[in-house]
């Protein structure tokens, strides 16, 4: 594409590198920009560039905050004996989105996955063990995505609790409301079977 | 979808103003910026900035430009004497991304619509009027889009040109390369037909 303009082709270039964005996207955004009144182009700019320079993370969970505690660490209505280790603070939006869980969470910032060269102590892993290690955490939900690398992290968190006083557990896995069984891979469904629940339960989880 | 953060809330919300960029995108954005350098991120906003104040419009042609006059205008080695009419900026990347044509642009801001309000004295047909009437233009390419409000301005623009000694014409329009007959409108089928072309035009066209 030839652009008659170089401030259009640098704002272009710079969209560009947005995830999932082309150049053809890239330009239709520019354009519809350049349409705006400055104030507004300002606006935009200059709430990116305060979220990016004010962002700070939770001292406690490591989730995003405006504080140096989190709103969700802060939140006296939580139960702060219950926490849940996340990979990323979209998993935190995430789950926080269902309203069904009333804990704190871990973000540990990644999975361990040598392929990539992150290591444990890449990980905010030793700053969960000293929360366990004081005693104020009951139990531990590890809700990793389930691939090889989630499930090695969950092997070597679990490694490192070990002996102290708090229960581990996962997020249930299974076959998803709405799934279709024929549709459902091999290990889901083989899995789902081997780990099957008592019906009671499994009423409970609907009827929430 | 709750955020932990009134900074991220606010950085998606003006992600979400942009077209076709929803709250899961806004989102996925606003994460990526998160996990850029400060610098990138001023980089990103200055950019954008900058090319919404110091963006001009060409006083010329209306396209968008750097300088006073555009790039295209300021061309000597293209032809002065041939404008082609379009609507937008976008239709000026387009026609100059095919390599294809020589001549200067004419970019109207749109197209008369009364359905939007949008009347003749909304758009730059009055400089066209202007150019066409000072003897430097022989022919005047309409490149509209083939719609109702595309045919009207076209109509119109004929109109206020007649008497002038300008030559006006219109892209072609008819199957395009690489249609399929059968999937092709009965509009545009029917009108391919009435308007055909002697062979050794099409030939000229296919080897270009």
């Amino acid at each position: 594409m030839n652009f008659p303009s170089k401030l259009i082709e640098d704002a272009v270039a710079e969209f560009e590198k947005l995830p999932g964005i082309g150049k053809k996207t890239a330009l239709r955004l520019v354009l519809h920009l350049l349409k705006q009144d400055v104030s507004s182009v300002e606006q935009f700019t200059h709430t990116i560039e305060k979220m990016r320079k004010e962002i700070r993370f939770c001292k406690n969970c490591h989730n995003i905050s405006d504080q140096e505690i989190c709103s969700i660490c802060a939140n006296p209505k939580r139960d702060s004996s219950l926490v849940c280790v996340v990979e990323t603070i979209r998993d935190v939006i995430a789950i926080e989105s269902t309203n069904q869980y009333n804990g704190l969470y871990h973000v540990l910032g990644g999975v361990i996955s040598p392929m990539e060269g992150v290591g444990p102590d890449d990980l905010k892993i030793e700053s969960l063990v000293q929360r366990c290690a004081s005693g104020k955490v009951r139990e531990v939900i590890m809700a990793l995505n389930p691939t090889i690398e989630g499930d090695t992290t969950i092997f070597y968190i679990s490694k490192k609790l070990h002996g102290l006083p708090v229960k581990i557990t996962s997020i249930a896995r299974g076959v998803s409301f709405g799934g279709e069984l024929e549709y459902v891979d091999d290990v889901t469904l083989a899995r789902s079977i081997v780990t099957r629940m008592p019906y009671e339960s499994y009423l409970v989880k609907q009827g929430d």
